[in-house]
């Protein structure tokens, strides 16, 4: 089968890359309001999937999912000094409703901590009543001036976990807790993305809190993308809010904090963290075909035995469609198939089946086998287990390929063109990271050795410095 | 156990009731912007088994799941005429974004039809892209002068489906699948609603539908609510939008659409359709919990018999909760479990246990049981199973026993104070309409005896009228 060029190389152009496969694999479409996005059927499916691991993890973690309004008073963002700075120039203002002129200006929403936290204020008396954990899956809006689809969008969709704690102590494990089981296991197990998880640095802390912690992905062009964050919030808005408990000792104490959240980003994740020149590669976990069977000709019983092999794989509890346009030629179907990142192609067609054979092929890595049609459903539930690993395993790879050390900030910016650096926090310091970001170079996080720093640690740690998205 | 009066009485004042149980058993409160509202975790949870109860049978009926932009630009909303009127006073408009005002005003969306059909004008170029069935899960803007929690808010969540057809027929037909297998099926069979499905008269038609039909339940105090609507569009969209396709004969032609949403307003459904004055009397198949294991006092083996109890429900797959909090009364418990609808408890208390027993009493009728232990789990799955469908029997009596027939429109305005009214549409028409209007009486749906009118029929013709929420 022939490849036609469907897309821009990467090595040529890789964001053109990445818009040509956003737009051939119909994934989104930009929207009438700059910044604003479509997400097609097949993205939002991988949404749908993604979504699902995350919530069931969320939940196993004690969260209760809970819905909160689009639209906050304008005077509850200015309530919160740092949050309002972080946050105003991006903000949507709603001036008229009902055919009027509003008294008050409403904001959308860009983030929920205040009007959440108004509410945390009455529900929150005593002790009995933390940990009060909450998540909630919405759209927030951040107007972009620079859009690009799914990575930094006007409107996009996340959940965000918003919680209070009774300790300083519980309430950074809760944090932490949230970055590991769920967002890393979600990250590394089903999306196949190895992220390196760390503190934020000062300057890349969000707005109002007292630390963040971070996943961190390597795209398949070197740079970095923020995939998740964690913030611990101290008191900061309890303190704001009059959010605060009776304690044993009967005195009022604010609570301690933290919100989280991920987005649609990491459909943008998926896209630049696997893809290839001939379009998506799924992790099987995610994708929303994992076997497609192609027919490629009806005739001689062809037909059926690609319908019978569908309904198998089907009933084994695969995610699997028929692909039997055959009006449309084998090629351009397959091809299709392979931009779309579908795991596994199971080719049915006339000749194979005379023979009692079937041709599977796999989308990672381009394996091409004869196998007998009755060993068919054994042979793609074992590449789809097969293909979840070699991705992330591919990824890893690459991203210790490209992870370079430095040993100083000017070393730094020349090695952070093709990849990850590492570089001692001590010889790099605000300084250097204010000298690293005029080059457009950012310290992604700050790590202990292979693992987070421990709470408070200021000193041994190591940061890892990229260009990111 | 004796009943506090948690509750204003639903005969002493309906509305208070409905505000009484949305406070106190935790559903939701208003939001800081006038009509928002903030839709509390247990309320929440009740929301995400009828989505899941619903994405299911839409997903069966050939729709996938996408995601359209919040923002409009005003220019679309005002293309279709009769659809800017239907909408125009309830807008909320955003004119600044990004720290400067807007050039073009941006509407929060209050419906997608438009936004959606300047997409598939793009998508859809031949008769192989029909059918096109999308459906989306958003939030939508509509400002409420009148708010009331759940059943009419500023911002609510819904499902809003748009469809693509080559012919009226195919239209129609899958209009009324919507409403028959996926919209009738869930309200009668999982929310225990006995709703009846109609077409609208053409005052209470959609905005730029050419039909719309519903699906009507009757609430605690008489009066209707428009549970679900499915549209048939007609071309009129698709002629503003250009949204068309090459047919076989080689002709450019306007699609055939249809719309079709429900909204969390099925929340205030479940509240009015079967609460009563202890409470929500929840349908087990949409409660968050289905059983309540209420330890009474944990002495004698009590509290590791009810710890063992709920974990075998658990594993039977019932969604159960231990209610161990012995340092509340067992009475304030009871009451606050039937205030927020659990169908079954299981009360677990040292005297029963050591004669090997636990109380059993279902929320639905009161009905209380003393059982072995060991029959416990097979007493409480039934139950659930008696319960679903007593709920739905009992609200179906009650519906026949409101519903009364009359012959004109003054006998109907008489009728309607205490529930529904079946009057001829033939003694009623346009004018009677009118004058039921002017006294808040409103023709809920057209029926043909008891069923659907046929597509076009215009005689013997049933008017089902009732005051509405």
């Amino acid at each position: 089968m022939a490849k036609q060029p469907v897309l821009t190389p990467q090595a040529e152009d890789f964001p053109k890359w990445y818009q040509d496969v956003v737009a051939k694999a119909e994934l989104a479409d930009n929207g009438p309001v700059r910044g604003t996005m479509v997400i097609r059927p097949y993205a939002y499916a991988i949404w749908e999937r993604v979504q699902a691991e995350l919530d069931e993890r969320i939940k196993a973690s004690g969260a209760k999912n809970a819905y909160f309004p689009l639209f906050i008073p304008e005077s509850y963002i200015k309530r919160e000094a740092e949050h309002v700075e972080g946050f105003s120039p991006e903000l949507a203002v709603v001036t008229h409703g009902g055919g009027k002129q509003l008294e008050e200006p409403v904001v959308v929403r860009p983030t929920s901590e205040t009007i959440i936290n108004s509410y945390f204020a009455k529900w929150v008396q005593s002790y009995r009543d933390l940990p009060l954990l909450i998540n909630q899956w919405a759209n927030v809006v951040r107007w972009e001036l620079r859009p690009r689809l799914f990575l930094r969008t006007t409107e996009f969709l996340w959940q965000e976990g918003h919680t209070c704690h009774a300790t300083e102590t519980d309430a950074r494990a809760y944090a932490l807790r949230i970055l590991r089981e769920v967002y890393e296991e979600v990250m590394v197990d089903i999306l196949a993305i190895p992220v390196l998880t760390g503190r934020k640095t000062a300057r890349e802390r969000f707005a109002g809190a007292n630390e963040s912690w971070t996943c961190e992905g390597m795209m398949g062009d070197g740079k970095a993308l923020q995939m998740g964050t964690s913030h611990e919030l101290g008191q900061n808005f309890a303190k704001v809010f009059g959010t605060q408990y009776l304690n044993d000792g009967g005195e009022q104490v604010p609570v301690w904090q933290t919100s989280w959240g991920v987005s649609t980003r990491l459909i943008g994740a998926l896209i630049m963290g696997h893809g290839d020149d001939a379009g998506l590669r799924l992790p099987p976990r995610v994708a929303p075909v994992q076997v497609v069977v192609l027919l490629v000709k009806p005739e001689d019983g062809a037909a059926e035995a690609a319908t019978a092999l569908a309904d198998e794989l089907r009933t084994a509890g695969i995610r699997v469609e028929l692909d039997d346009r055959v009006d449309t030629s084998f090629g351009r179907r397959a091809v299709d198939w392979e931009l779309k990142g579908a795991p596994v192609r199971v080719e049915v067609g006339p000749r194979d089946i005379a023979a009692g054979n079937v041709v599977l092929v796999r989308r990672d890595n381009g394996d091409k086998t004869t196998i007998a049609i009755g060993a068919a459903k054994e042979a793609a539930a074992a590449a789809l287990t097969q293909a979840q690993a070699s991705l992330l395993e591919t990824a890893r790879e690459r991203r210790d390929a490209r992870t370079a050390t430095a040993s100083s900030a000017d070393e730094a910016v020349a090695a952070a063109q093709d990849g990850f650096v590492l570089v001692p926090w001590a010889a790099l310091g605000d300084d250097g990271e204010q000298r690293l970001a005029a080059q457009g170079i950012t310290v992604r996080c700050l790590r202990s050795g292979d693992d987070l720093p421990a709470p408070g640690q200021t000193d041994g740690l190591t940061a890892v410095v990229a260009r990111a998205y």
